[in-house]
């Protein structure tokens, strides 16, 4: 299960690198120059939105959307269909119809467009019983000091890609489009390792210092697709699947206070190799039945890895989150933390039951606080000619 | 004199790109693995501070401190020699001695940190005397609309890197260590192409969509050595030079509905390959006397590469910019423009003709706002053992 995302790009990859260039950039030596990320395309159109099993980009942005009063199904439709030729020509490397920016649409990097819809996108569409089950806010949970302007939202735009400037400029191509039907309620910028930084498919690290990402379902695999892509429940969501993003302070000031025995405590693994505390390498399993000589668990009842642990693999979630960092306060106090994105294909099922127990008694508590919170059904994917939410709208 | 800060790369970095790893991300053929550019270190000690002629990285963030009241010659001596350790450690791939989480520090990325001392410093060190003549905050030109928490400061510190956790971790501990001396006044987080996305040594796109970089002085060169470090003035400055740094906003919303046409002839040279309006390629220098079928000038007296243009090395520039962008507003509004830092022995020799000179008549003013200004004295670098700012304060 190590480092699932990052793993399996064979399928999702098309266009890599351009020809190597002249021009070194090492000690002296000539070397041969490492592909232009820039030109690597993920295709746009099939089954399932792009952006969920792509091995995580360096750089992502999600935009919550508050839709405006009289925004009808119609109105829905329009914008989709709109939003849908915007991502397929923008991740294909070409410009959006009015693009004002046209070069700079030229590298992808990997870019992903990934469209979800909150609960009131379904209010707004007159489909209220067509929306899944347990798509609605999540319950406020003791841990949680939720901010209003970080939470909820009716459209969801994830943009994702290897690199920050093919970002801003898909961002502000499907803002512009967007505004017409929406404002944006929070707009929250990530990142990841820059590619290449380490080679692909290394578990990264957070702004914690953990490695985090290793008992993940593998894109590809059997056990991602049954935790992840939605074969029953509404008709129209099949192929889809939904969204949680939370955004989780870190708590670094108190963090940086602790030692080291206690913050591996806390999870359950090293911070050196991210092993389990009852193994040596990072995809040892964890031993949740061993015990030290004074016969208490090794990896505490109260271990983050313990308490998030799901045994059955139609239970997992796909977690593909990135980090954030905005400017500290005066006084040093830093507003860092994980843009925490998890896909799965039932909230209730498979979400809610990992955040109560965490919820409960998570060690890692003491350290991180969940301040934004919002859910969004993932529509499938859709071949060419056809339109992101075209299942549901059309 | 194409694209110089990116091409001189030879002498500037240590410990280049590991080995090739071995999983390929390409479609399916296995390429090899480009190098983990985590590795690469640039040398922190040197007769100048790094993070000048260096290559720019990918990511940046500039930090702009006030200091405490009370914070004397002898209390900037112990910040600084702190200071200094801390950026010799990280950017040799080492944690801070205080690091609270080494494991961060494990991929310097090529990070670089830049000290800068502004007007205050020297007052707060009894030490007005030794401030270089035109070290003051700039003049305010027509067309600026500053924001006073944009403004001054009185210690500037400049992160680069390839990777943004890399220049995250710098921060951080860099923060908590100025922080006993001094509050931070700004932050301001900016980027550039992804390193990898394009060959090395291309001259980027900023946020308009232009190209941006094209005429500057080479790095290693005598035209940069002539114009960048400073050999008169005060003593203690030798080796060193000025950062004059403004957040200047684009105003997209009005360069987006300006045709291609008024865009190039804002600026004198193409969109497409940034060619100037009287050549063919990036390179070809501009004929600024070339008059089109009517007489008038092909570029015209108000464009920007014409107002900028200055013909004695001696008194050019060394531009040294960031992109930044912002959340946009609930409108769509974006936050959108350039950290624009520049190096010279002299601001009042230098900078401000240049600026006067765009101030005055430049068509580009129409799209882009200063909001931000600061100037800061660099001292030049130290040998190991030493600390920046040791000949002024030592
Ligand atoms: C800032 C907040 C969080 C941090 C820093 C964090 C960090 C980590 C770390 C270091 C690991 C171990 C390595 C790995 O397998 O990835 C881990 C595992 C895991 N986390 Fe978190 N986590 C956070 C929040 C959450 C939340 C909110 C959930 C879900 C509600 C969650 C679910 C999981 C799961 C399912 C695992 C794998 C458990 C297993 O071994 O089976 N985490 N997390
Ligand atoms: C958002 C603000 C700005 C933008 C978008 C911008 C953009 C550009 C572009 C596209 C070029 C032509 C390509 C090149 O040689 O790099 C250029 C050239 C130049 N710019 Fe700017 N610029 C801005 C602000 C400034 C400022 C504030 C200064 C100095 C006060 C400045 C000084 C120069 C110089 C010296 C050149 C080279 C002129 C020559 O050909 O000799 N620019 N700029």
């Amino acid at each position: 299960m190590l480092a699932g995302g990052a793993l399996a790009l064979g399928g999702a990859l098309a266009g890599a690198g351009a020809g190597a260039a002249a021009a070194g950039r090492g000690t002296g030596e000539s070397r041969p120059q490492p592909p232009g990320y820039g030109v690597q395309k993920v295709p746009f159109h099939g089954p399932h939105q792009a952006g969920i099993d792509t091995p995580a980009q360096a750089h992502a942005v999600f935009l919550g959307f508050d839709l405006d009063g009289g925004t009808d199904r119609a109105a829905l439709g329009r914008m989709m269909r709109l939003l849908t030729d915007d991502a397929a020509r923008l991740t294909g490397g070409a410009p959006a119809l009015a693009d004002t920016e046209a070069e700079l649409a030229e590298l992808p990097a990997r870019l992903t467009v990934t469209f979800g819809f909150g609960p009131g996108f379904f209010t707004a569409a007159g489909l209220d019983d067509r929306r899944p089950a347990s798509l609605a806010p999540l319950p406020v949970f003791s841990i949680d000091r939720l901010q209003d302007h970080w939470c909820g939202g009716d459209l969801l735009i994830q943009i994702c890609a290897d690199d920050p400037l093919t970002v801003a400029h898909a961002q502000r191509m499907l803002v512009k489009d967007a505004r017409t039907f929406a404002r944006l309620r929070w707009a929250q910028r990530g990142f990841r390792r820059g590619r290449g930084v380490q080679e692909d498919g290394v578990t990264q690290r957070n702004l914690m210092g953990q490695i985090d990402g290793t008992v993940n379902p593998a894109p590809g695999s059997d056990v991602f697709a049954g935790a992840v892509w939605a074969e029953d429940g509404p008709e129209w969501l099949r192929g889809g699947t939904t969204m949680v993003l939370r955004r989780i302070r870190m708590e670094l000031e108190t963090w940086d206070a602790a030692d080291t025995r206690a913050k591996e405590f806390s999870i359950g693994r090293t911070l050196g190799t991210g092993a389990p505390l009852t193994g040596a390498a990072e995809t040892d399993p964890p031993d949740f039945a061993a015990r030290d000589a004074f016969g208490l668990p090794v990896i505490s009842e109260f271990a983050h890895v313990r308490r998030a642990h799901v045994a059955d693999p139609r239970q997992q979630i796909f977690r593909r989150p990135f980090n954030y960092d905005d400017a500290p306060a005066a006084d040093g106090t830093p507003d860092t933390g994980l843009l925490f994105a998890s896909f799965q294909r039932d909230v209730a099922g498979q979400f809610l039951p990992i955040q109560r127990a965490l919820a409960a008694s998570d060690l890692l508590n003491q350290w991180t606080t969940p301040i934004g919170s919002a859910v969004f059904a993932i529509p499938p994917g859709c071949a060419p000619g056809g339109w992101i939410g075209q299942t549901l709208l059309g």
